[in-house]
């Protein structure tokens, strides 16, 4: 996790992508139409569902106060998670989460996000895979650089990647083994 | 529409919430503990699922390829919504969908968001209500300000409601009637 850690307290050193900077992606093959290019092989991995949504937050009791008390959402109880520097609170929503976070500790990896976002905000997405290796695998060939490139245990247990927002239309991007 | 998109483009202009702003909500209800406080009617409405998270994007044909080609999601044509100033690809994610969004025409609600975020990043969340009169109703008596208190059609041809990000975390949060 500290190599987690250390890449998304880097983010907040990030300068913005410039128009344009995505390119093709000569290596993509493209599921949808059923055609695989020659020359690459089929797909090992498939994108799944949308686990969370992140939201840093300067004040968690007043942020779990607005979903459970004022919209009547189910929440969990607030869970400290220091390996991770955050306590969570998870919203549930039906057919997805919002995670809210907020820094645990000195070296608290969304620090510098709230300190740049003082009223919080959303942090990151994380979508589910059923192969974070192969995933990782196939978009590095594809130009889009993992944070951590070697999976790490994410705050639920499961391997997790961070994918650089550079190169995700500016979004955080986490991908979780499930 | 006119009414949301000139509340979106105020949105630039927003100053950042100090910490502890957020106060109590003496009119809440906890429905989740069963108990209703007395003099306190019933809640009317209920939180639904997360219909989309919106991703603002400064290149389209890049981004749908990134979810499509790279990660081998299902993704929509891209449909034009010159009423709401946006062009707009679904990217389909199982349990919900990444709504990707490019300005269409000069006077785009989320012109102002690109040119502080030239990467792009996600512009808004938006989760389903059962009755947005309702929530609207019991949400201002709570102090969450709505940018349109009146209900507008959104841009799935149902009623929605942005509320301030200043009340909700930094978040800007679509409520829409499903």
């Amino acid at each position: 996790m500290a190599a987690v850690v250390t890449f998304l307290r880097r983010l907040s050193t990030i300068t913005p992508l410039k128009k344009g900077v995505l390119q093709r992606y000569p290596t993509c093959i493209r599921t949808m139409s059923g055609a695989v290019p020659q020359g690459v092989s089929e797909r090992l991995w498939s994108l799944g569902k949308l686990n969370h949504v992140a939201i840093a937050v300067p004040n968690l009791e007043n942020a779990t106060a607005l979903y459970r008390d004022v919209m009547g959402a189910k929440v969990s109880e607030v869970t400290p998670l220091p390996e991770h520097g955050v306590y969570t609170v998870f919203v549930e929503l039906g057919n997805t989460k919002l995670e809210l976070l907020h820094p645990l500790g000195e070296k608290s990896p969304i620090e510098g996000f709230l300190k740049k976002n003082a009223a919080g905000g959303i942090h990151h997405i994380c979508i589910e895979v059923d192969n974070i290796t192969e995933a990782v695998k196939q978009l590095t060939s594809s130009h889009i650089r993992a944070l951590n490139p070697e999976p790490k245990i994410g705050a639920h247990g499961k391997p997790v990647v961070f994918l650089h927002p550079k190169d995700c239309n500016g979004v955080l991007l986490e991908l979780e083994e499930a």
